[in-house]
């Protein structure tokens, strides 16, 4: 999408303490060099502690605080159900917060402490919630408070779920600099002592990695591709542009 | 998609002569009236016998005979689920057809007695399935026997069966030609004696076809529309297009 | 069911403050229009935020205090999944209560503050849980505590909601009454500057309505139906008496 | 049904020759003892070869002749997976011969060779297709020719299948009677050589006969019942007459 | 699989203090002696109050805390849907406990207030959380912190529930003592007038306790059986040694 | 299976002669090819039309036949869905076939022609039904009939279809012999000029192959494996023993 040239962003709901291996520090310096390969318009950290992400009216506040600013048209939440507790219920949350986003008579701002400052949330990364492209730019520059603003879609990541995708959006193109930008991870992904029984070890990665993707590839016709849900029936214009062999 | 500039056609596998109102050539004018109106570049109906359309190898090689003739990219064939046999028979009927006609060694010429001739063909009607425009040009001009020929594309019509669609279609700019359409079939959609007990009543018609039309314009976000699915996923390339409002 | 003589009753969660439209005065006015004009019983609100929803202990026991005072022998709740999450939040958050509300070791009123007084319950209007007739008349008059309680049956309106109900009900008769109730709740459905983007033009109301209605009752052989889901599965007497043709 | 004081039979498929126990004369010896119990008011084998229940056009146009004869309300089937091909496919045939049963333009003496004479029928047992009271008696008296019928409802027996039924028919009282009719089949039942490992000791019938009833009979709020699946939504009328307790 | 060896235990959440019958203090009685009759290596109550286990940050240390000293390789949760509230609720409070059991930085003694004394848990009974044998024997002896802990296998208990299980489990040999053990709890299953309108009386219960069994024992090919279901896909090695016949 | 010592087999049902590539004497070659190095017992193909596989009453005595003669106690399938109609008509041809083998008084050689003589059966290779090791040894030598015989077990191979599986096989060991095997099929997989449209560029399949395979290794916590349906529930014996970690 950022190729596209669109705004793209991703939104790390905890700092990611939690995590067996690689301390706040290291994630928030792993995160900012992935950001810069992905090229996303700007990643934003909050505080919610790692491994207690809960879906609490103030951190719906929190996260429709970042809605309002960023004003995506399409965001993208991790799937509702899955291993890690804090994903499923990032999903939730991250959907009320959408739909608080746009209530116009929320007063966001009268009802939080005040939000995490620049410094603060340079690059920390975990449980991202990724954003597309600002949908217009109402947006305050600087004293006004942000207009009330909910996405036009709102999609779910499926890639380590066990579920039919409703599609899949092909990253042949993207696949390198994709792997690199997880391999950025350095505390999470090279070999080391800690957490040896949890993770795989780093020469196993790169094959899991690329078999998903071609798996996801082999659904949609393409080399890889990387699996999305959608709630909604879709909307189709010309039959004649319908991808996807069926026979 | 006729508008859009694309080849249709319509292929009835019956002609009808079961249906309890109607007889066989009031049924071939109403359809050749229907078909004016819908635009299609070619209706044809083949002989099977109405109430016992069966999935029979020589069916199969009638169908598959029609595709290869005229090479539709997208087939739009009856949901393999519902009220009447022949419709859901035709589901299978018609996918398998086009499979056969993909085959390269098979020669359908040497299977099959002669194909209907064109005046035979002239317009009957009943458990159509809708093609639409032609892949490629490589159709025998008279003596040589059309090329193998598999379509791309293969979805279901589900509007009159009780299945979450994967996509609707807006017709809201179709919609009146549609109905007009339908009610060309004056021997079933016009108050008379037989079958009283099983026909709506031709004031019921209007509200219920629009009724049905609505309600899958709603899924989808438009006033009038036709609901499909397909048993691919899907492909996107552009998040931001994805139309139907999430939230 | 007011019609066939039993008593009925609407209970609302919140009073609606946080609609985009309409402010709390309004909404209470025009829901004890619509109170009127559906012959319910009784009609209360809650002090529940709007827009805030959420599964506590103490909204648990609001509204399981409700059930034992009003003690129905039927509840119908919002379907567990939708758009809004104050809706699907009011699914769990009413069948939790119903449960409460049964449990005879429970002193709900040792464990909340005052009930709000029946002047502040006049008539407010969102998230409404409707209850069936009251099951028996244990209910205090005045000093005593309400005896615990619970519903024999509870079951789930779809109508908004992407799903395949369990059975409809017939409201051919009830229809016109029904919409204009609806329309009686003018903030939220006449032309308006506010949320113009987000409403639907009253023109198109009518239509929509009519076309759920249609559809729903094409599924149960009627004109006009209403969707409901149960869990539990069905039992049947004489197998005679089952409506609905199946072919 | 019969204790209602309906009309109600059951239509053999097969004569059961293929049973690994048991002769065809053995067979129809122990059906006619089962339908006196079971007081239907006709039974009728028909001669489908067993073990090879096909469903081809002879074979609907046998059961659909017995459709318009004994002009069935309600038609049970087996349900449409299962252990048995015969079952299953059954299932299929016995749906598309209501349909035909129905077709006015059909005439199905002229289709099918004799039918069967009474001599033949009596009695003989297998895959058994029951049928409730005859909706209408327009049934022809001895010459003329039975008129087109359509059942009005069509509904699975589920019971030997693992799938949720739509709704379960108590059937305490008729339970120990209903044990005996299938005791009836001595040829199946009693404990003997052949068949050995296929068949359970009689010892253990009983018990798993009594299990089943009373697991379906949990789900439905009494002592024992029997599992049926209809593919229709319901329609209900009255609430408060919803039977089995939600909470 | 006490029998086969294996350290068992039972976890229960709550005390039943809400129990319609029984006091807290009979109930314990009762669970202790049900524990003997079971064998169990442990049984433990924590003090969630009855009717309102939530899935709160301190109801998942308390669980969490058991986990890391209990130290189980296989946990037995309630299946995650259901009637009791209590219920449902315990089979997510219990997964995630069992996640952040396994976080190397969590200090959950800093966390939480005194885990309760043996004293205090001798026996009780409700909600339980039944823990297979301990997969290392890490954990303290005394005064150091039991080391992080993750189960290997979660499955789901779905007896009671209405759902497909993924297998079941053999206890014909064990049936007799597990019935027993559910009739320790005399105050819950023996006749007398609390509750009588919601409690089957004794005399059925032995009927249903035995169908349910057999129900399962059917579907897995032997005479009792307890069903469950597993979130993951199966592993087979050798495909001859799976059992249940298919045809 | 066959490295764990047990006798393995293939039932071809066509011999490919409508592949858009090969001959019938090149799949044959290749057939035996492959036989060889995956180990099997006996590879065996019959002479039912390629592209016209159908469940008729003569291919099911054929497919049964060589149940009786085989006596396997485990056959795989195809899954019953699919896009090659042939793939799935198989597995339904293949199930009735098993059930058919069983029935004691089914003469099947009094039915059918001649059983295709060794020769022509000599590694021919198509829409193979692969079979586990004989159950017994009751089968004739040379004159005699092979006596009834029913496999115990009947699983689906589902690797190149869009549907979950119930469990997968670590085929870590066997992946490299299992890819040349398939590579034997040099007609099918070298690039050429006939159905290059159609079949992918030899460059592509090693990679697609294995992502497959690690797809569903991952599924099973293995490096690759193939993955399988039941029908049934399964049963399982000692709780500890279960495989695949579930968090």
């Amino acid at each position: 999408m950022a190729q596209r040239g669109y705004r793209t962003g991703i939104l790390d709901l905890t700092q990611g303490e939690m995590g067996t291996r690689g301390s706040v520090e290291e994630r928030a310096r792993e995160a900012a060099e992935a950001e810069k390969m992905l090229c996303v318009s700007w990643r934003q950290a909050l505080d919610i502690p790692d491994g207690r992400v809960e879906n609490t009216w103030e951190n719906r506040l929190k996260v429709a605080r970042v809605m309002r600013q960023r004003r995506p048209r399409v965001v993208i939440l991790p799937y509702w159900k899955g291993r890690h507790p804090d994903h499923y219920t990032a999903s939730v949350l991250g959907y009320e917060a959408c739909y608080l986003a746009g209530l116009a008579k929320l007063d966001i701002d009268g009802n939080v402490a005040r939000a995490p400052s620049p410094a603060d949330l340079a690059g920390a990364a975990s449980e991202p919630l990724r954003a597309g492209r600002s949908q217009d730019s109402r947006r305050d520059a600087g004293a006004t408070r942000p207009a009330p603003h909910r996405p036009f879609k709102i999609i779910y990541a499926t890639l380590y779920y066990d579920v039919r995708p409703t599609f899949v959006v092909d990253i042949t193109e993207q696949f390198e600099t994709r792997f690199q930008a997880l391999m950025a991870y350095k505390s999470q992904f090279s070999d080391q002592e800690a957490g040896k029984g949890i993770f795989p070890a780093q020469a196993e990665i790169r094959s899991r990695v690329e078999a998903l993707a071609r798996f996801y590839g082999t659904l949609g016709g393409v080399t890889y591709a990387e699996p999305f849900l959608q709630k909604e029936v879709g909307l189709v214009e010309d039959l004649t542009l319908l991808p996807v062999k069926s026979i």
